[in-house]
């Protein structure tokens, strides 16, 4: 086995036992597939003191006796639906304190399940196995570093390519194809703005071409073997627009600060507003209107959360992102992101791209390429 | 606009009017897509007799103002919840009685809201959008047809390079490679799975070598503007493995029953029902253990359900798969599976790649090419 699902499960029923449950539902398929290695769709997994049973259904039968940790067991519904599976196997094993995940449970299974369960006590509980997935394992970090690195190096790969007429469709295509061939796969449809575009946090790649003296943000991460990385840089091609400059170090600068600030035993909320109280000093507070970060692994976007109101606190083994940005309507916008670990005294940056101003700034391509099929 | 988003509010408003709802809580993207034209995450939408509001945050507001349908408003939620949020739109519209999507709201959120709202009452109701996605605008036919062709295309183009050494994973690569560079992207990880690993409906693609004389199939399906396809073929290298003529023209038979019951007004479990008995009198009743079916649209797997217990009924304009397979553990799976249309008097295959059973003897390639990076 790659992980230690079993120490993963006992932690959990440490928690289950301090809350007085006799069982605990776990509805999320990543969450299922931290605890009990199975991933696979529509399936859920029961976890008493004792036992993890894992209920599927004929298209993942073998898939679970195949990938199911050792001491997990399978139980395959024929007619019945998850909940009603659930409830069965909750009567067979005299369960009556019965936890389930409150933010991944939907309303209407928790109504059925309610009705059918009757007598017996079900709670939602907050997110115990995402507070287990905070902390990452050493098998984990190296999942990350490797998802990390193939970041890095597609983006340095597909940057040799640009040229003013690429449109920032192809680009994202070109970056999808990198990944594919080092190995990993998109962890979501990557972001390519450039120009006025860019003010748009989560833009949506268009057929527009980028074109020569503006802005150009790139925010691409990389899933491999299940585990994500996320990082941006903004760039710039040829020449830079008009404020860029100013921003650009003010961004860098923010970024700096929460950095600084990391290691374990300090408030998240802190973190963010170290970047945060940079930002609004120098009148960019009203255009950086998102968190500072999130955590990263079995997800992109994950706990610990790096906001203003976080009630997460920095441990060692932590890895999340860390990525002020500015954006002004109009105008663009520059944002600058790394995935980051905790580690015992400090911090490690994964996404190791360059982000120094000077680094930013793409000269104009000799060889012309305007479509993905040139790029094979 | 590509869609006419009024009417479908509109045909919306009716279900509303008819449950006697004075509000109704969106909280599934893809719905909230479909009704309003806006695409991103954590925003909810609410819809009135008279309005169409967006609840979303900064990072989605320019995207918000820029797509969102004529006559709906964007509200941007700066310290609250989402729940938060919509509890103060339900109060300020002096809503009564507010319905939400069952099946898509989390418990948590739920139990959240019916605090908040106290007196106001807070109901779960099925799946009206979903129910109204299942039958397709012309508009949206046209965008399934190219996803479909996209797929039978990259199909026909990955097969030219396939050898007995290629691995399943570089496969599944060249198949989404392929996708991106016919401006799609690849609806679902493609499955891969060749000699005993395709007895397993949803495989995912290993790292070991396709092989001589094995089933290989493969299932692949492309997004392309939001919209889904899904086709499955089943696959054989040079020579054929034993039983396997057997059994392929065995599900080839059984996807003909089926496809030959479709007409509009026909229940979909009769569908179901058709491939499935043919199946069973001839004894693999046993190894077919899945659904015969499902719709494809904004989602690979939505509505309508084509199963034994399906309570839908075909109408003009559904779109779904049919997909018989058999599935021996220890010997190999075969599966056949279409996305087709209902029409006016029967049913139009969108998938069209072959699926005779010479069709898919593949003969050995002479050029060998075993990696992703030959393939551009």
């Amino acid at each position: 086995m790659k992980f230690d699902h079993q120490s993963r499960l006992k932690k959990l029923r440490k928690r289950l036992a301090r809350r007085r449950l006799d069982g605990f539902l776990v509805t999320n398929s990543k969450n299922i597939y931290y605890l009990c290695g199975f991933f696979g769709d529509n399936s859920w997994l029961l976890v008493t003191a004792e036992r993890a049973l894992l209920i599927t259904d004929f298209r993942f039968r073998e898939q679970a006796e195949e990938t199911l940790a050792p001491g997990c067991e399978v139980r395959v519904r024929t007619g019945e639906s998850l909940s009603g599976k659930a409830a069965v196997l909750c009567r067979e094993l005299s369960l009556k304190k019965i936890g389930f995940e409150g933010r991944h449970l939907n309303c209407e299974s928790f109504l059925r399940l309610k009705k059918v369960l009757r007598k017996r006590e079900l709670r939602p509980v907050g997110e115990p196995v995402e507070e287990l997935r905070m902390i990452k394992d050493p098998e984990e970090i190296e999942f990350l570093r490797r998802a990390a690195r193939i970041t890095s190096q597609v983006l340095g790969m597909v940057l040799r390519g640009v040229t003013p007429e690429l449109t920032e469709f192809d680009l994202a295509g070109r970056i999808t194809i990198g990944m594919l061939r080092d190995g990993g796969a998109p962890a979501f449809p990557p972001i390519v703005a450039s120009g006025t575009h860019s003010s748009q946090p989560h833009a949506v790649a268009l057929r527009h071409s980028i074109g020569e003296g503006s802005a150009l943000l790139i925010d691409l991460g990389t899933e491999s073997e299940n585990y994500n990385s996320d990082m941006t840089r903004t760039f710039v091609l040829k020449t830079f627009p008009r404020r860029f400059k100013t921003i650009y170090r003010a961004v860098l600068s923010a970024q700096k600060k929460a950095l600084q600030a990391i290691r374990p035993g300090v408030q998240a909320s802190l973190i963010d507003g170290a970047a945060r109280g940079y930002l609004e000093e120098r009148g960019y507070g009203p255009y950086f209107g998102h968190s500072l970060g999130h955590g990263v692994g079995l997800e992109v976007h994950e706990r610990p959360l790096i906001s203003p109101r976080s009630a997460d606190i920095l441990k060692e083994g932590m890895v999340f992102t860390v990525e002020p940005g500015v954006y002004i309507p109009g105008w663009g916008g520059i944002r600058i992101e790394d995935t980051v670990l905790v580690t015992g005294d400090g911090y490690e940056i994964l996404t190791g791209y360059p982000k120094d101003l000077e680094s930013m700034v793409i000269k104009r391509n000799l060889k012309r390429q305007t479509s993905i099929d040139k790029t094979g």
